[in-house]
Parts: structure tokens; C-alpha cells; sequence
């Protein structure tokens, strides 16, 4: 069993800011993150896949149809946009924050992970070079 | 003369958007940086003195006051702001692109550097891992 | 069940080097890292938690009372410091290896972990860029 | 139980092509990675071992021993060398990718390591920024 | 002025080998780099362009027009090839060092260069961690 | 004319600190950098020479000939070292800065420069991520 992790590149802004509270609690919670009209990173997000080497090819998935998924259900969706009104999940309660838009992702990609690809094993997002965030598919 | 370079962090976002042109025309200029609701980075700047080394201090500069003043002029104005909502000097026609907020940058230290302080050579901004831009300062 | 990892950098000196050992013994162990006066590094330290997605948050972890923890228990106290001479876990028989600085780091933040704290998973040191470190907190 | 990983830098040169395949075939598989006269790639590999702390040397593993393996099995035999012409296990059948390197590696510091060195844990290969695979040794 | 600095990854293999000297004059000039099958690298190259910024635009030169020119020119017949190969300049007696490699791209982004550009300043090579290699245009 | 850069690292440890002034003087001027027992660094030196391209060897320095020297002359008298201790132009006034540092290596360097070799146009250190110092040789 081998893991294979590729890496993917976006710039996205966001808000910490969650509305059924006040601004000072708001700001209490999340500091200038909750600053009115947002601030952005360059995320970085890997996906990991889990799974036998194909004999023949010598590689345990198509990088290329790989790559074709992850652009289309998270990547073009979110580069360049704003998380907070861009993308529907986060149009109500939901505040997007790093870990949410990880669990975000990873339910965007199981929900179209084929059958014929090997285990989608694990999303890790890197937000600045000080915090990672990662989820485990089990 | 020695040339000492200090790097800065902070992250922010903008919109790549010129009002007095049209959608399309904005789209065909910057692309999905033009997206309606801007995007975001993790920036690094990096700001160059020039000057002489003190015999007794070893040093070109006093970094804790270096420090200082950079925090006060670009840092804390920016991290975590929207360039184009919170910055003063995006608010009419300057379209905040990384370049314009390089030169902001520099106009906003020159405008509060001190007599004592070596010369002020260089300020470098990384955008993303693929962009950089720099201006001298004759 | 989400695993977060935060990134702390600190400088600081060790000399790799046993006392009830000849200088030969200790040289063949150490090589140069036993030189008498010894050298240093610039470390960085992750320290990763793992634990359930507070739903109205969005987080795993308040991000600011983590890093105030790590600060005071173990960046503050190490940051700047000399290893052999500074610490007091190093006082007598414990050469500081940084297999030996990671369990000491692993131990404070054992003693001071809040009960409503997630998980502490992990404790990481990048020594150099070729050396890493780890040990899990099971 | 503490986990040592140690980095290793190799370039060399490959070309995923499998001979009994066509080249219109080869092309649909690998892309431009099956041009016929190959490319290249700076390698990193990192090993990483697992075991108690040495409770008198504060170590899991001799670094010096452990490099001198490393260096001797897999690191002196493909750095500066094209793995299709020059390495063995890549004579006949299998195609020299990264994630059958990684194994080739994994079987060749297996077949070397002493029985007083800690468990050999996993091999992880970063083929490009974009690219990582690892396998673990159970 | 401002200076722009754009980079471009590709991947690349090359021998260092004379025709016209013998192996063992070639190995002692070059080392293991002149081992007969070749090896390769991850090359990164920066393009630097130095100009006023338009003011109206806020930009020194369109990226994407950039990006164009430069991919056509050196990193689409360069990325995933042999430099001793597939070049033609380093079809004779030129030797494909980085060294040339880097006046090869220089004279190729020179005779390409529109009159509309800003100035072509530099072209920068990384060829691994520790080499870096650069050209002004005068 | 053509420049190439080189990348050596180093561990060493300092303590800032200048006799003649007292223990608060020196805090005051170097805070923690000043403290008892100094601390240390991961050090990265970038030697650059600038030359023409030998035509027929493709390069503008031997690469090896420049380790030999650059290694001899300032990176094994200081590696896994203190500079206070250790390095003989600091054992009476001269504070060992990251910047005097600079000056000392690239003092070093033009003693024992070959008259045969390029140009020594530049030292630069990275004495962390944050801080580089460079000098220019006239």
C-alpha cells in the first residue's frame, strides 16, 4: 500500500465572523480574522490517496484524471473567490474558517471520488506557514 | 556599506477592479482577479537598508527599531485588512494591485523615515510563490 | 476528528556531550557537535492537536490561548537560550540531543494541558533541514 | 517510541515508458513524461526510523551510521544517474517511476539494515514541490 | 521603475560531457555529471522585466502575456526533455550547463522580446538548492 | 559577464554582548541576544562571483575548486561552533553580529581569493527567515 500526496495551489479570502453574534463578541472569538470586510491567504491543499501499485503502470492512480477531480469540485470553485460569498456552503450558519473549509473540501470530493480510485485517504490544508489543518477519511 | 534585508508578514485581500471601466473590460485585464468579491494572499515584504556598519554595535541598524516603525507604517494597517475597502489610498482610482501597493508601501516609509535611520534601498513584496516585485529607492 | 498543527521557531545553543565521558568518547558519539563551546540552531517546533470540530466555531482549538500555552511552557524559557546551561531538566545527567529537547518539551506540555483542551498529539522538532523529530502522545 | 527522519537530496533522470507498449499508448499513459529521451528530477528522500530513546546518548539512532547506509545502498548508486539505464531493478520490466523508485528503495535498505538499528518505518520520495510518496514498512 | 520578477518550473535531464575530450578528461572537469546516461533536475527560472508602472492599469506588463511568451519560447520545449537531446543549440559542441542554459534562454527571450515589453532585466536560474546562476541584459 | 551563487549552511552559536559595557547596556542594546549564554543559529552563506563564461567549459568557476576553498576558509573553522569562543577575531573587541560575521568571512575569503578565479562580488547571510545581511566587494 502506497500513499501518494499531490499538492494544489489557490488564493481565496475570508471573514471569521459568525452573524447571530455581536462584533465584540465576534471580535472576542476571532480577532482582526473578524475584521468587516475580510482579509485573504495563499492556501495550499493536499490530497492524499492510499492504495496498491498498479504492476503494469507502476503507480497506484491517474495523476492526470486525479488532478482533473480536484480542480473541478474545489480548486476552480474556489481560486481567486471569497469563501464567504462565493461558496454556498458558507452562505448561512457555516463560518468559514480553515477547518470548516477542509471538511468542506473533503465532502466536495468524496461526493464525487469514483469507485475505480484507490482510498481517498486524507486532506491537509495549509493556511499560512504557521497552521495545518488536516482530516483523516475513514 | 552593508545591505540588510528584514521580511515582514501579513496577510490580505483585494480586487483587481477599475471602476470606471466595464465588467468584461476588467475581466479582460485581470482575469479572475477580478472576481466581484476579490480574493486574498499571504504577502511577504521585505524591506532593504543601506549604510554603513557602527564600529562599536556591529550593526547597520537597530532591528527593534526597524521593526517598529515598519509594524507602524504597512504591518498593522494591513494584515488582516481588504486593501481596497480599508486602505485610504485604494479608495478612489488606484487599483490595488500588488505593484501600487508596493509603491504605497514605500511613499507611506519614506514619508515617516527617520534622519538617523540608513538609507531606505529596496522594498521587495512576494505575492504568491511565482510573483515578485521590487522598487528602488534612488 | 480533525488534527490541527501549529509552527513555533526558536534559537538556541547545545553542546552534544557527556560528562562521565572522556573527551574521545564523547568526540567518536558527537563528532563536532561535542566541541567544547558548543553551536546552535534554529529550531522549529509543532505541536499538533487532535480533536472534535466545535460546530458554531469552527474550530478545534482557540488558537490564541494555544499558543499562549506553548509560549510560557516552552518557547519563552528556551528561546535564546543555551540548552546545557538554561534548562534545568539538562542541569545535571541529560545531554541535550534534540530527541532529549523533544521529550522535555513533550513533558511541560503534558504537566500544563488544560482538561478542556483537545487532544495533544504530537510534538515535532526540525533541527535542521535533514533532521526531524517526533514523538506521539498516546 | 520516537520517529527520526532523516532527508536525503539525489538528482537523477528517468523516462516512464514501458517497452511493450506502443508509443501512441506510452504518450495516452505518461504524458510528456514518456518523451524518448527523458528528463530529470531534483530527488528528496526521507527515511525515517522508529524506537526507543537510548537513555544515556538521548538518541534513537547513530546519524553517522545511519547516513553511511543510506548513503551506500541507495543514494551513491542513483544520484547522477538515469534510472532507466543505470539502476538494475529497471533493466527489464519495470518502469522507473517515482512510486516503483520508492519501492526499489524501500527493498534495497531492507535487505542492508542491521538488527541493531531501529524498525526502518517509511520511505517518502518528493518527486517535484507538487509531487509526494511514501510507503510504510509493517 | 519596478522591477517584476515572474518564475517558471520545468524539468529537465543533461549530461556534461565534451565530445572532443576523452571520458577521463570529461570526469575529471565534471565529475559525476558526466556520467554517460545523463541525470536531471527540477530547474526553476525567473524572469525579471524592469519598466514604469502603467498608471491607469497599475502594472509594469500584463502577466498573461508574459506567461505566453516565455512558455513558447523556453519552458514548453524545455519542460520534461533531454537538454542534450532535444535542443537544437546544444546539438554540437555547446556543453549543457546551467551556465549555458541560461545564456541559450536569455538569447531566446531576446529574439522574441516585443518592442511594447518593458525591458528584459535578468534571467535567473536555480538548478538545486545550493547552485544559482544569473545574466543581466544590458 | 555571468553570476553564480552558491548556498553553504552552518550551525554556530553567539552571544552579543560588548565587555565594556554592563549587563544592562548590553540587554538594553541587544535584549535576549545578549543573555548569559548565548544561543545559536542555522546559518546559510551565499558566495557569489561574477566572471565571463569560459566558451569551451561552459561555466564561469570551477564549482569544486570553489568548495574547497570556501569550505577551507570559513565554513569547518566555524561550523558546529561558537564564534565568540572559537573564532579568532572575536576574542577581544569585535562583537560577533550576524553582520560582522559577514564582514569577517568575506575578509577571510579575498586573503586567500586565487588571482585565476572570477571576480568575489558578493557575501550574503541568512542568519533566520527573517534576517539577511549582504555586503558588495568593490
Amino acid at each position: 500500500m502506497i500513499r501518494l500526496t499531490r499538492r494544489y495551489l489557490f488564493a481565496a479570502s475570508h471573514r471569521l465572523h459568525i452573524p447571530s453574534l455581536s462584533e465584540k463578541e465576534n471580535m472576542d472569538l476571532f480577532g482582526k480574522c473578524a475584521n468587516p470586510y475580510g482579509h485573504g491567504h495563499n492556501f495550499a491543499v493536499e490530497v492524499t490517496v492510499k492504495g496498491p501499485l498498479d504492476q503494469k503502470l507502476g503507480r497506484v492512480v491517474d495523476l492526470a484524471a486525479l488532478d482533473h477531480l480536484v480542480d473541478a469540485a474545489i480548486i476552480q470553485p474556489m481560486n481567486r473567490r471569497d469563501l464567504n460569498q462565493d461558496i454556498p456552503e458558507f452562505a448561512k450558519e457555516l463560518v468559514p474558517t480553515t477547518e470548516n473549509l477542509m471538511t468542506v473540501m473533503m465532502d466536495r470530493l468524496k461526493s464525487v471520488w469514483p469507485n475505480n480510485f484507490p482510498h481517498l485517504d486524507r486532506v491537509r490544508i495549509y493556511e499560512t506557514r504557521k497552521n495545518t489543518f488536516e482530516i483523516q477519511n475513514i
